[in-house]
């Protein structure tokens, strides 16, 4: 089998599917699904419907289902004498978006332009994280429905994503049933470079973390009490400093093996196209590899906000009478997000014991599987897809769902990616184009016609 | 001459001046005369003008100043054949005031309370700073004027002191000749304690400055770049904690001689009463001359805040592209304000060449007489209008119209505080109180007559 000569005719019927793409990818983005800092769950529940709805057609028995945060959306489409049992992640919530600074008018209507590259770029919040990969899956399960292959392909689109999953262990609590699978298959992570296929071979956990400091009733007048009144502004500061060179949270750490090692250096990782696509003017360091361990083998320290003081234009001399650092950090497989909880708080404690140590969203580390049928399904439909075998390579990011399913289905969870760095997870002017649906489209087919062989 | 039984009926005159003190005050806090931030000059010209209705209704010749800025207000209380001319500074303009932080519904409309101890609190902004203590005086020159004393009061009030006096030389320039005086008095400056008169001796200076750091053209996932992209929150954070634990902006200190250490012991300062009055829950040292030393005879470097990444509730785990440090320091007698900023400039870049460091506000630290005919004249004036000897401390705030008098009048420039700790300079719920009022009114009375006599 080479590529553009299938005997079922996937390729022809992928490039006729752009116009179905396009106007689901657009209902899906219009409906404003964002999970973080969300107040109810009105728009949230209505994509889901959406969702449902647009599954349904595509041939699915779907549903919603119900926990205590906002529903997920399962649909199966079935054969009756399946040779494998396949669910495939996404997930259907999204990041805010701030649209002062956005190129287009308002983040959750879809644009698309014409590019010459990528043919077509569809421009919105949640295109490419995760909405457009979730598409390319329910096309191709509805595709390896209507050639009959046997295959059970369940489509599962949790609504809790960007906020760390919360309930998501109740929905695979309550499908248990339906999800029992031969593997998951999760599309929520990226290339590192869009010339590179790539397959994820583990993702980050994290840890966020709010410290918080009172010092006074009020702000005082710097100049009355300066020298002698704490600052919790400065303080706050000198303790992400000092969090930031301290070695606990480092702790636990394996470095990569030679394997990785080599899968990184073939992954086509570029520094230019890099710092490009994220838009970054420096890097902590220019060495590629030391980029990509950094990037995908380290845990980091970040530090997201720290407010409090005077935060309006220019300088108002006020010692300011509380803080509230806003930190994160990201780790490793191996390394226990409850465990480092622990050690931030005896950390901060020690220096401050008067700080307050608010510790939530403890995200798994993932170690994926790098062997096996699916695996290779996977290897040789991202061959198929793009004419270019996939490196192997670890993913940064965290998606906490991943852990959750491991560990209740006792299944691997496999990684196809699609989404592209240029793309912007997370960033203004988020998109998704048309030859990583193609591609994905093409690949989740192909996936799904190995499996049932 | 003794407390309570002067020849020309002084106390009891000012004992019948509440009303008048409790009006004229109401008109001058209702003017919202706001200059840190302000757009536009209206609301400082209607206080400036009302400012010198008053003035000219208590017998001045009052006029309006202009200058590059807002226009200052000076009014002469003359007499044929002075034998002292004095000229006496207070400043019109006031801090903001956020009214969610205030137990009033409006900052700017007067609220008068009953006090066991005070007799009458009046609340609003700049009742203490500067307005009650301004009007202080001016009541006092009307009452030296109606009494025909020999002496020529000229009383200044500037309207951008708050902002660090930028066109006050123009002022002082344009009316050289009607300033030429024996002496400036100053009554910006407080109190150790409610109960123990002081005299300051000197002021702290202080330089603004504000650093900017963009280290992308936008916020990443962290996640995707974690650990290779740099966090211009956490890189700025680093250069506070650095700066706090540098040592160039000590460099120069004169450390107070024996005299003043022993001026500072007999203070009144108490621990728990600033604490209290300030609104602190803890402070950097609780030694008491600790304390006195670190706000009125060393530097400081303070942070008020530090903008950038995400400040809204909970947290966001991107990296940040950009991010704004505010910073202040003070600085003691002998330090200069410009060098600082250069040494400042030096240090920031020699850690990251790429911050911008924006320097602003250079006020002079200044070294007032401790000493002489009109140092003796406010000693006995205080001594008189409470009973009490007054100490000789120094001021940790900074007053940008001191060293500017004091250079283009080439007069030694006075203090005669008259606010507390607990009216709270710059801070929410504001006051300033009748019986410091009356204070402040016998004692400006009581420096006229000496210096007439």
């Amino acid at each position: 089998m080479t590529l553009g000569n299938t005997s079922d005719g996937l390729n022809a019927k992928v490039d006729q599917a752009e116009p179905w793409f396009r106007a689901h990818l657009r209902t899906l983005v219009e409906h404003k699904t964002v999970s973080p800092g969300k107040t109810g769950d009105d728009d949230i529940r209505a994509g889901a419907e959406a969702a449902r709805r647009l599954m349904q057609e595509a041939g699915g028995e779907a549903e919603l289902v119900e926990c205590s945060g906002t529903p997920s959306v399962l649909a199966r489409f079935t054969h009756p004498q399946p040779r494998a049992r396949i669910v495939v992640y996404n997930h259907l919530d999204v990041q805010p978006a701030d649209p002062r600074r956005w190129a287009q008018a308002d983040p959750f209507t879809m644009e698309v332009r014409a590019h010459p590259d990528r043919e077509w770029l569809y421009c919105g919040r949640g295109s490419t994280d995760d909405k457009g990969p979730g598409l390319c899956a329910v096309w191709a399960a509805s595709w390896a429905l209507q050639q009959q292959l046997p295959i059970d392909v369940t489509v599962l689109w949790e609504t809790e994503e960007e906020i760390g999953s919360p309930n998501f262990a109740e929905v695979v609590h309550a499908r248990r049933e339906q999800l029992d699978c031969d593997a998951v298959i999760v599309s929520d992570t990226i290339w590192p470079s869009d010339a590179q296929p790539a397959i994820s071979a583990g993702l980050r956990g994290s840890l966020q973390a709010i410290l918080r400091l009172r010092t006074a009733g009020k702000p005082a007048h710097s100049g009355l009490v300066g020298g002698a009144a704490r600052n919790p502004v400065r303080e706050l500061a000198a303790l992400a400093t000092a969090i930031d060179g301290a070695r606990f949270w480092h702790d636990g750490v394996v470095p990569p093996s030679a394997d990785e090692l080599q899968g990184f250096l073939r992954s086509g990782f570029d520094l230019e196209y890099f710092k490009s696509a994220h838009d970054l003017h420096g890097l902590e360091t220019d060495v590629p590899l030391e980029i990509m361990l950094r990037i995908w083998a380290r845990p980091t320290f970040e530090v997201h906000g720290l407010t409090g003081g005077h935060m309006g234009p220019g300088v108002k001399t006020i010692v300011p009478d509380e803080a509230e650092l806003k930190i994160s950090f990201r780790l490793v497989p191996n390394q226990d997000p409850q465990a480092l909880g622990a050690r931030l708080e005896q950390f901060v404690h020690a220096l401050r014991p008067d700080v307050e140590v608010d510790v939530s969203g403890f995200l798994q580390p993932y170690r994926g599987p790098t062997e096996g049928r699916v695996h290779e399904a996977i290897a040789a439909a991202l061959t198929q897809a793009t004419g270019r075998a996939p490196v192997t390579v670890r993913e940064g990011g965290s998606i906490g769902a991943v852990p959750i399913l491991a560990d209740l289905l006792g299944s691997p969870v496999h990684f196809l990616p699609l989404s592209l760095p240029e793309h912007g997870y997370h960033a203004p002017n988020e998109r998704f184009d048309w030859k990583q649906a193609k591609v994905g489209m093409t690949a989740f087919a192909e996936v799904f016609r190995r499996l049932s062989a």
